[in-house]
């Protein structure tokens, strides 16, 4: 058997959970798998009866990690997994997500038939970066979707000059810059207008949010560069400019600061049942297929 | 009652309409209606109770006409009736449509009561276009949704000359340019990236197809002047250009050509059950509000 | 004559102002016009041989305003003077501007030429808006450019629930929403795909910023409606909103607070020497006839 | 020496070539070089006194070519010359191209340093593709910037199912697919609105033209795999689509026809000037750092 320890983690907060997962926990006990139920999720939903662990000994005993919640959940979890190479599934708890790909209501059938061994791998590149002033790292992280920069919210736009591996690329004002994986090629990227990369592509993408310049486009890089974003000047004296790695936030972004990013060592695996296609994800989640129908009003 | 006479039009060798038109006439002459059906929708649909009309007697004698199709089949009728101000209603048989905004399934329910006198007039604008050479006309006609000129597909781009009342906006290489009306804002130019215009704004829209200039962008104009459109050059030797008057097409173009159009003095006028909201269409349209689901697979 | 008694405005802490404004006043002096240097120019030029006057004092005495600098002082001027219907006249001191359209090399040629009556007079919508807690005004002001919505950059988007006369539009998760008027769509918002609006189209138009849904386009709408805005929610529970009235910000944005927006009833208006066309501006911003050139790097 | 036999090529019929091409026949031949001129080349300018070469011969001899031109010119030459990998370095005559990135005015320095050891090879890859009809190849053939498939001008819209390795990735209505190269990624690509692909990326971009669906995006796919493109439908009978591989057309395709693209075996081998950035070009091309000055008009 392929995952004999299998780790459960569910959205933070999310009262809803507790009876989904307590079923799944059920599911895999009855399959022969060790479950453990990752600590604040075993807090939150009050889930007792199967053993409980934090992320460190889920990274040393388990095989698989089943995470039920959204997109945020599974990304929170990947990067606290990503060094440990525990491969994850993801279980969809509300709006569609592009990395949480099983519906909840056929999670049961669904993990049982990856158990049986009927499941593809995949490997998802992430970002490292750090903040840099006066040589001197202030921040540091990865990202599993994208390195974001933008500005504060109070003032003008922000200008950043970016290089890739010192050679100077261009100078920009803009409401931020977006770094992406192509995995967050679907997240805050596609919003800003980017492309979608296959995930099996190694580029990372470069985005600008509201860019001034209107014939700056978005850019697809190689995988093996580094590349820097230096803040050139805030909008105006009471701004401020933001990095978010994901969802993580530094906010004291000064003019002069650099923020390098580039692809991580460690990648992050993903769990997918036989006959998973990016495809589908995304026509169920953009319509591409979906004809509108004259009854077919929800709000 | 304000509809004593009306006329039924339905879409062109749609094999589907016999059995609710039938429905539709009988509602009408059960509600104290005269019902005209139009010649060529008689032939199709074998329809023979009912008095047998060409758009010109409709045009003379019809209070309103219900039109029964796509958005395609509505724009024929607007164009043919427009000059009589005969008010129409689109019922929708098919995909959604912009404009023809009742569901079939409740075409019956909607039209008693629009009878009874719940319902709004709204005006729409048209455009009038001619094809100029050498101060000859060469092709005219009007356009309920856009006038659009493009390549005709085989080479390269085309370059155009644009102007305003004679005064010089620009010159541009593309694929096409589209002049659309608030109605053809929904249409064929907002897949070119054109803005959605409000069908109570008197403006005219002008949206290129596949610029060549990376900042050119879509323009929103008055509704009180003449765009001129003159063909500076065809992409290649074998190339051609084609002006198309909503589905209508002229495919002579030459260089040395202009195309002026400008708002013409008719309107049409839609009739709308009372309630409408153009924007309750968009959401349905364009799924403003719909959140998907993981079950929602269409294919 | 049209214009006796002139101001002059130049750009907050502009250094360079100096000797450029001395040899206007001296060129409006030597026309026979009275000049009026603004109190806050006067102290940073130190230009004091004429006379120095507040913004209310030129209101009351002034037939013409001359504002050097970059927009930003054009909008700030603009909303200062709105109301007492003095018109402004642009000298571009820096970037090309899209409202200070008289270059400075030629701004005493220019000006002279105004002087003798070779001008045009061109009204500006402005905005008006207000934000409204519980029924209680908490900021309210005017906008020549636009009315801008956004998140305060820490967190995730905002949520927004939008209505025209309380009819609803749509709910938008996006990084923010801008409002704009016809002068306004070549600022910001032309930057988050915006289309241009003629200046003299009675339309206001609203653009999302990164909108969460695909399908959201920008849409134009007439000008005697009011456009409600209220946060549903906002991205996260550190996260804020701020409004934006051109340059002025409010930064206490709660979830249920509604931002109303609607046409001013005064308008400002700008003066133009005779010939101006918005083309010519947008051309030469936008490079929309420039071709490159082989040795045309800039940097 | 690297370069021993330096064949050149000038665009077709361009009148302006002959003296230019002399004089960097000239170069060659002072640095020791054996000249070939392309025999079309020789015909268009009278250029007699060195060796006349056609391609075959120029792909069996030279060591370097040069091509003066555009794009197009570039294009051409690199077709002819891909299965032999002989290598191309530009010289622009006309407006800047993207990868004829010498300027006219500084070829023959250029050159003379380029034959001294100083430039950098890159590899550029080429598609091949084909169009299938019952299993039949009706058409084929290989192109540098793009393949793409377009409806005819006349009529509607072509509607196409798209498959990557046979997986289902999307059915779209649209004025047409473009398949692009990263090299093609700065060409056609750019004006529907797809992203810019570093040339080193090992990808294949696939760009709709004007989609019906809103959310459609450009994609960028691995280039180890076949995209495939069917025509489900054509917009109307009288309506047509063509594929065009760069500039060469075939304009029969039929609904049931399916153009299959993938990475060609060989490459295309460009020379460059040591100090070559890509981002040099797409900033002067594109204007990422021009500020537009007053006096900018250039009509």
């Amino acid at each position: 058997m392929h995952f004999k320890t299998v780790a459960l983690i569910g959205r933070y907060q999310d009262s809803g959970l507790d009876a989904p997962l307590r079923k799944l926990a059920d599911t895999l006990h009855a399959a022969g798998c060790k479950v453990l139920i990752e600590a604040d999720t075993a807090t939150n939903t009050g889930i007792t009866e199967h053993t409980v662990a934090d992320y460190q000994a889920i990274g040393q005993q388990a095989d698989l990690a089943v995470v039920m919640g959204g997109d945020g959940t599974m990304l929170g979890a990947a990067r606290q997994l990503a060094v440990t190479q525990v491969p994850l599934i993801g279980i969809n708890h509300g709006r569609l997500g592009f990395i949480t790909d099983i519906p909840l209501h056929s999670a049961n059938d669904a993990l049982a038939s990856v158990l049986k061994g009927n499941f593809e791998i995949e490997e998802r590149m992430l970002l490292e970066s750090r903040v840099v002033r006066d040589d001197e790292i202030m921040f540091s992280g990865v990202a599993v979707n994208d390195v974001v920069l933008n500005r504060a919210g109070r003032g003008g736009m922000i200008d950043v000059r970016v290089e890739l591996d010192g050679v100077f690329m261009y100078s920009q004002r803009a409401d931020g810059l977006i770094v992406a994986t192509p995995t967050g090629s679907t997240a805050y990227s596609l919003s800003a207008n980017g492309p979608i990369v296959h995930p099996q592509l190694n580029a990372i993408l470069l985005v600008p949010v509201a860019p001034q310049t209107l014939s700056n486009r978005p850019i697809v890089l190689p995988d093996t560069g580094t590349l820097s974003l230096t803040i050139n000047a805030l909008g105006r004296v009471e701004s401020g400019a933001s990095v978010h790695f994901d969802m993580q936030t530094w906010s004291d972004c000064q003019p002069g600061d650099r923020i390098d990013v580039r692809r991580a060592q460690h990648t992050v695996r993903f769990v997918h049942p036989t006959g998973y296609s990016i495809f589908s994800t995304l026509r169920r989640k953009l319509y591409w297929n979906h004809m509108p129908q004259p009854s077919d009003e929800v709000e």
